[in-house]
């Protein structure tokens, strides 16, 4: 059995390792010729809008997945045109997800809490936003947003007019800044036949707006419930098939809907070692319609995304329990080139793991 | 980096998701063009002899090492002429390996007792042979043994006939019969730098001369102590590098080494998801000098092969906590196709989980 991959990213990588023991093999699409899962995995090499290479993909695999939110809709349609490859998880859930519009008014429709916003197209919408939600504010295109990028935050009335300037060619949102307690995500899988599996909640810190680390389990019963109860809406919504994820702001007890990832997640990387199964392996018992594995947590995970470079392979190494994950990816500034991971028997000892290890790689972000 | 492997079976395929994640590429060297290797890296297609390709793998490649102990020795020579990639484990470990003989004297000169035997070269040698260590006995082909191939037990007298016309045409070794009340096996590493690492014992237990069920850890800690020393001694006389393997029966507390395999080796597949770091990732780390990982136990693991074929996916994955490892292989009679691990809190319900998964499948191995 063939599962193909849109994107060949570190996600795609981990899919791919994570597939192999149960038997997958594997089919990439990808425009890098050195993207991380086309060295563990055979790779269509060519852009996300080939037609033919779509087709192919299409006809050599039983089940087309994605490892990008910003994969055009159009190629996944076309990927149905070969009558072969199902695609999953739905697009409806991508194309919802790579529209910031969309997204706010799903939560809403479906009652999960999120910011309050407006859609912003003219520079006079946004002085009508600023007026309507006040500042501090953050203003973001409605598509292919990652990582930070596309977003300006405004905290004095002139940010609006640099902020327009930057963003102003596209179509915009402005939302309220939440002044959060703390970031949290929720990551579960929906399978073809109905089954649900949603793992522990995971504690986040960015910096820069890109995950630096991540805590699992994470926060009182009351917040797991909370996401849990949220996640489900939206899996049941879509009648999702594979893994879906929500970033919430905490913020006095409440959880504040940010946004939705239709795939697996880098706040999902410690179940690779830190849960019973892997996000990556749910996600492809799920699109496959395979019972979904335990999510419980092993023990208590932190993972740490390693950006730019990675450390020495024998200093990271020397670290006992240490769990690398090299994504095989050049550096350059501000890239995710990897992470590890550690699960340790209390969140204290874990804590205490983190905090060292953050300091060993000049990492200047706080345990939460 | 890219390390090579001469052989692209199980072993080979698990090395290589083993080192992926360390940022490791590999290169494989195998006759069957769908060796289960072959489907998660690129893949060197011909013999192992083959000169022009082992000089490629030699090129090409930091290191080589090989999964397979039938390795010529001719070939991992004409490797290293390339000038260029360093063998390992060293060539004059697999060459004891392959030679029962050489292996027994190496034992007996180490220290580290073993059966009785005889070399057997004619009808005649084998008669006095049976007369000086009596019935039973088992009559064995100096080389290419491996999974109980090669091998006849003699139980009555008129037995030697029937044997030495199934093996008389090549050099042959006739052992005592040990009535062993269980048979165990130690794994541990050497690296480069000859740091050491060693794993915790595992009880096996074999049907029809394959390997059927192991668990881990396994037996008192003075078994333990015996197993690591005599293994040290073997690590340390051929200043090892790598995975080595040395299989024991144990008889009135004794242990009595059978024989060693210089590789990682199917009783330690549980490491994968049983111990802090696995068999694989510490051959990968051992050969290529980085710190070897913890070797601890992370529960109590039993290991199943799934011999001739593959349950079905769906009835595998339904039972909760199954760890399922599938090669790739085409379904035979007696072949290994893949191997399901368990890791339980206790011994008790690690032993109880292993009867139960055992029934499923109607393997009919008991406990040890």
């Amino acid at each position: 059995m063939t599962v193909g991959i849109v994107g060949a990213g570190q996600l795609g990588r981990m899919l791919a390792l994570a597939g192999y023991p149960l038997g997958l093999d594997f089919l990439c699409l990808d425009p890098a010729r050195d993207a991380p899962a086309g060295r563990v995995a055979p790779l269509l090499h060519g852009d996300f809008t080939d037609r033919r290479l779509l087709t192919r993909l299409g006809r050599q695999c039983e089940v087309v997945t994605f490892d990008w939110e910003n994969v055009p809709v159009s190629s996944l349609r076309a990927i149905t045109r070969a009558h072969r490859a199902r695609i999953s998880p739905p697009i409806a859930a991508l194309a919802a997800g790579q529209d910031r519009v969309a997204e706010k008014r799903l939560f809403e429709r479906l009652g999960v809490p999120t910011t309050r916003w407006r859609a912003v197209s003219s520079r006079a919408q946004l002085t009508r936003a600023i007026d309507a939600l006040g500042l501090p504010g953050v203003l973001k295109t409605r598509r292919f947003g990652y990582d930070g990028k596309g977003q300006a935050v405004l905290r004095v009335p002139a940010d609006a007019e640099r902020a327009w300037r930057a963003l102003g060619t596209v179509p915009l949102l402005y939302e309220e800044w939440v002044p959060f307690d703390c970031e949290v995500s929720i990551i579960g899988a929906r399978s073809t036949t109905g089954e649900l599996a949603i793992y522990p909640l995971c504690g986040n810190v960015h910096g820069a707006g890109v995950l630096r680390l991540t805590c699992a389990p994470f926060g009182p019963a009351r917040w797991q419930r909370l996401a849990a109860r949220y996640l489900t809406r939206l899996l049941r919504h879509f009648r999702y098939t594979g893994i879906l994820t929500v970033e919430f702001f905490v913020r006095d007890g409440r959880l504040i809907a940010n946004e939705m990832a239709p795939r697996v997640h880098n706040s999902g990387h410690w179940t690779i070692e830190g849960a019973a199964t892997s996000q990556f392996e749910n996600h492809l018992r799920a699109i496959l319609g395979l019972p979904l594995g335990a999510t419980r947590a092993l023990g208590h995970s932190a993972m740490i995304n390693l950006i730019g470079q990675m450390p020495a392979l024998r200093d990271a190494l020397a670290v006992e329990g240490v769990h690398l994950h090299d994504y095989g990816k050049r550096s350059r500034p501000g890239r995710k080139v990897g992470h590890l991971t550690v699960v340790e028997p209390t969140a204290r000892a874990r804590d205490a793991r983190a905090r060292r290890l953050l300091a060993d790689l000049a990492v200047g972000v706080r345990i939460p």
